[in-house]
């Protein structure tokens, strides 16, 4: 994200507007102060529900690729961890994300004060160009999105308790000190140029590292691997996933369209515009390419690749949306959705049990999405690559260290027997799909 | 919801563009009255969209709680209350709502013409500053939604025809007759300085009375209460009632939202942005607290009454979303997420029998965020107990009145048989999952 | 849709702001250039994503349906068919729909030129009032919109390949000719001065002609009709083909509503609130005809009736959302929801088999509401029936040479084994409700 143009060109085309001798051609485009403050605080507002939409997203994508008897479970830990990040981003996160380093600060830890006001709605807001509120309101969904990848790939082995606990650090914590390090104007932007437009490194990334953590300390589902060999779990809904993952196709447009974080100007929204149709097409590339790659290689055209190329392409397109020509974000979202069809099986091999493909579509394609960007960006590859590993050790390290204390004192994983019953009965003590699965019994 | 400015501040600020010589701060945020009417109107547009998407949310919620025999009737109910509620509102309702009460009326009854024409939409529209077809748009599916609300207690047990018959009585009369007393200028507003800003009473109380009302008459579903002690009819589809609840909460943005009337000048879509952070914060309160109340009381962290600690926390911010700071938010939405986990039980225990806890969702915390409204709005405890009470007499009264008519004239109940087979199969001929439930037989 | 005012008003507007001696009724609707292209480029970015999320819609009708052996199949054709349409309508569609036609030209076929690019969103743009980009978003949605139609009608009996490659031609060039000839300013538009204001024919039609040619030569499911009587194949999950009818009505808000193609002016976004109550009410009128129709006709309400209805309802209004008052839009959307109701029941008499209802709700429909404008809007009936006409050739001739070719080439349907054990078992792999309906074996 860019920092909001502080009135600079409203200010003129007020100007403009007031004093008919100027140029006509500026006159045409103005836009005065106060209708921009409401334009891209709209942007915020309108940006900011699709985004918290995409929690709905994430809860129907993971409920339908769980199965049955796991999916009451998976449906609470989405609703729960959404608020979870919504109070803790409150309560410490945002002061921690936006920091206002000192001088001497190297940017990399810093905090802005006390419990985040926003009651002042006045003067001081005017400044900046949008209301304050609306902007929190658009950081807090992004910062519950991190949080939302780390349940898909952890699904049907993890307590609730120790989950909310992790998403009460992860969210009040360790995303805040990724986003310090770049929007908030922090070491990885200072020193490095590092380009992240709306979060395929500080978001997706983010939420990779600390579930591919997760997955190691937590290990497979049991029966997962039986004498080294895949045993398919499959989901057990897939509707539901594909509605998850239009849901998330449509939040994705206000994440990154309205990371543009302005839309006061032609110029702003011609950019959003730009944005939109970006997005789309880095989305509809994903999804022909998992296709075609799975109807060569399996002879199916395998329907989760599908919706998991959508997503890596979305997730692959959002370090930079703007730069890229259509033909550029067709390509890079094109070879996004290739990354979930070559790394799904590898993670499989390695034992490393990704319950929705998570790691794939968010860790791999927000690498892939974030190193590509001087390719059409403003950005160096190694000022990226920076980024990305600076953002794998923190969170690696920061995350193992929440899992491992998790586990000492409460234990992460259930009895053996709970899990093979399911957590459902156990843990939230309601059956998801009771009238269908009964009869099984 | 409070009146609109009519130009007040846009036309000093329209001054102010052409007028150089004024302050610079005045300038900074002037709107043009016309660029403020377009964004008053957008304003109603986006909001009532969100809002009608709530129809949608509350069918998946009573979808996904109801036994799988009567889905297809929740279905149906929930699509035709919807419909019933905007021809309904055009007809008549909207003319009660809004009657421009005469100088010696109580301004407890009245009608403001005939049928709605709306066809207007030129020179006398700008005088409000909007465009009056957005405004009815957005009154209209704050109908619908009381509407909704009565539709979940009642399922599984009421046939369809006298359920849309109530419906058109509750859409065209009871409801606009409370609306006008408040909204419309009527008695609440103008005796007693009742605030309800988004509607905590003029909806969620509304409709919860007369669920409560059509509870008590209704009696429970066969076998739900045995020599005393409740029967547990599960839900049979989890993810679908939480897919609903998060429809619910994003059309909520909407509901809070947009009951500001105006986001034409900074100082309202500063307002919009506050309530879009309380409005969210409420609900995060209310599933935390949810989640914790029902892990300490039954040791399994309740799903349901997660999903019905968002919505409580939801309605009891509704009455006043942007008085409170955050805290205040929090505070009220998390005292609101614990209304369900006690008064699900309570209800249970006096045999009311109510299939997705609308009672406790809508009506407890409907009452709980309107007298909480003194603490940091502009009301009085007094005037917002004699708010809720009025209400609460004229809606039971007039409920009462036409669910004994229909239970003389036609019957609401279907027969033991048909109610035991469930109604889908006989009412609306449909079974809603055929492929997963006949193994069961 | 009409063509875009080009700053006609708004820079009238502008002068009357720069200029106090002006009468004041004048300034007070004034809204600047720049303004303006915000607000019309902000219209499109709404509408755009609101007809996005139209393809999640049809998915979920589509995916509830049909029977659950062929449920993958349904969601990976509708994932997959968005996808397909951007690319293509990126590739050549965008060019041939809007052509520019040469002055010697007939207006029937055109090409406007090379691959769309859209990189620029500069100066250029400004002189149209709104961005390209957004523009080229909001018609490649509608697009897609189209080949969705197709997917429901042929469901469950055609492989997965030929139908992804006649999407591919169908939104490469069958729909863009068709629109090239209306809204890209050609044929029917310059002389025969055919209106459709947001695509009952130019989208609907289209889309229940390809449909119902292909139907024809598919042929319908096998065991459909056995010794002349129909044989009911029930669909697997009615609270998701709701759900779906919710999305559609919903995004249609986008898809009439900013076919208005403009809100930068006061008469602009009062039009498109007149859109958005008109589009709402022709459903509530659809929905409510059509189950007063079933609970008549059969004695029960029908729920996929309904839904339907409310389909129709949104189809029949589409041709002339603005021009009709509230009670003529309840007249249009009620007759439509009627339409269904006949027509399912014909269909099957003459054995079409059309799955989900698309061709009585999408092509019937579509033709009365098309047929029907000249009672409100500015068109001759034989105008109208001209359009209808010369676009039920073109797609009709085009379509069937498309289909024949690739059954000739590839065949069209799985052997009779596949289509009994369910596409999805074969064709892609994946089961929809692997725990559900296992048990069945």
């Amino acid at each position: 994200m860019k920092n909001i143009l502080k009135f600079g060109v409203p200010a003129i085309a007020a100007l403009a507007l007031a004093e008919p001798a100027l140029a006509q051609d500026v006159a045409a485009d103005a836009v005065s102060p106060g209708t921009a403050y409401i334009f891209n605080t709209l942007l915020f507002l309108i940006g900011g529900f699709l985004v918290m939409w995409m929690a709905a997203g994430f809860a129907m994508l993971e409920a339908g690729l769980v199965r049955a008897k796991n999916t009451s479970t998976q449906c609470l830990k989405n609703i729960g961890l959404y608020s979870i990040a919504g109070l803790m981003f409150w309560v410490i996160g945002y002061n921690i994300a936006y920091p206002g380093f000192g001088e001497d600060s190297m940017g990399l830890f810093g905090m802005a004060g006390t419990i985040y006001p926003m009651q002042e709605v006045g003067g001081a807001d005017t400044d900046t160009g949008y209301s304050v509120a609306s902007d929190w309101f658009f950081q807090m969904v992004f910062c519950a999105t991190t949080a939302s990848i780390v349940s898909g790939t952890l699904a049907e082995r993890i307590k609730i308790v120790p989950f909310f606990i992790f998403v009460t650090v992860l969210t009040a914590v360790i995303y805040p000190v990724v986003v310090s390090w770049e929007w908030g104007g922090g070491y990885l932007d200072s020193v490095w140029g590092f380009s992240d437009f709306a979060g395929s490194t500080l978001v997706h990334s983010t939420g990779g590292w600390a579930a591919l953590v997760g997955a190691l300390i937590l290990g497979p589902r049991l029966g997962r691997y039986v004498d080294g060999k895949l045993v398919v779990f499959p989901g057990t809904n897939i509707p539901l996933a594909t509605l998850g993952t239009f849901i998330l196709w449509l939040g994705w447009f206000g994440f990154n369209g309205a990371s543009q974080l302005a839309m006061g100007t032609v110029g702003d929204v011609s950019d959003v515009s730009k944005i939109f149709v970006n997005t789309n097409m880095a989305a509809c590339a994903g999804v022909v390419v998992a296709i075609i790659a799975t109807q060569l290689r399996y002879k199916k055209a395998d329907v989760t690749m599908a919706l998991n190329g959508a997503l890596a392409g979305l997730v692959a397109i959002t370090a930079e949306p703007l730069a890229p020509s259509v033909g550029h974000a067709i390509i890079i979202g094109g070879i996004g959705g290739l990354l979930p069809v070559i790394f799904v099986p590898i993670l499989d091999k390695l034992k490393i049990d990704d319950v929705v493909g998570a790691i794939p579509v968010h860790l791999v394609a927000g690498i892939w999405g974030t190193l590509i960007v001087p390719w059409t960006g403003d950005a160096t590859f190694v000022g990226q690559l920076v980024g990305v590993l600076l953002t794998m050790v923190w969170v690696c390290v920061a995350s193992a260290v929440v899992w491992f204390i998790l586990k000492a004192v409460m234990g992460l994983r259930p009895s053996a027997e709970v899990e093979m019953d399911g957590l459902d009965m156990h843990e939230t003590g309601i059956e998801a799909y009771p009238d269908f699965t009964k009869h099984a019994a």
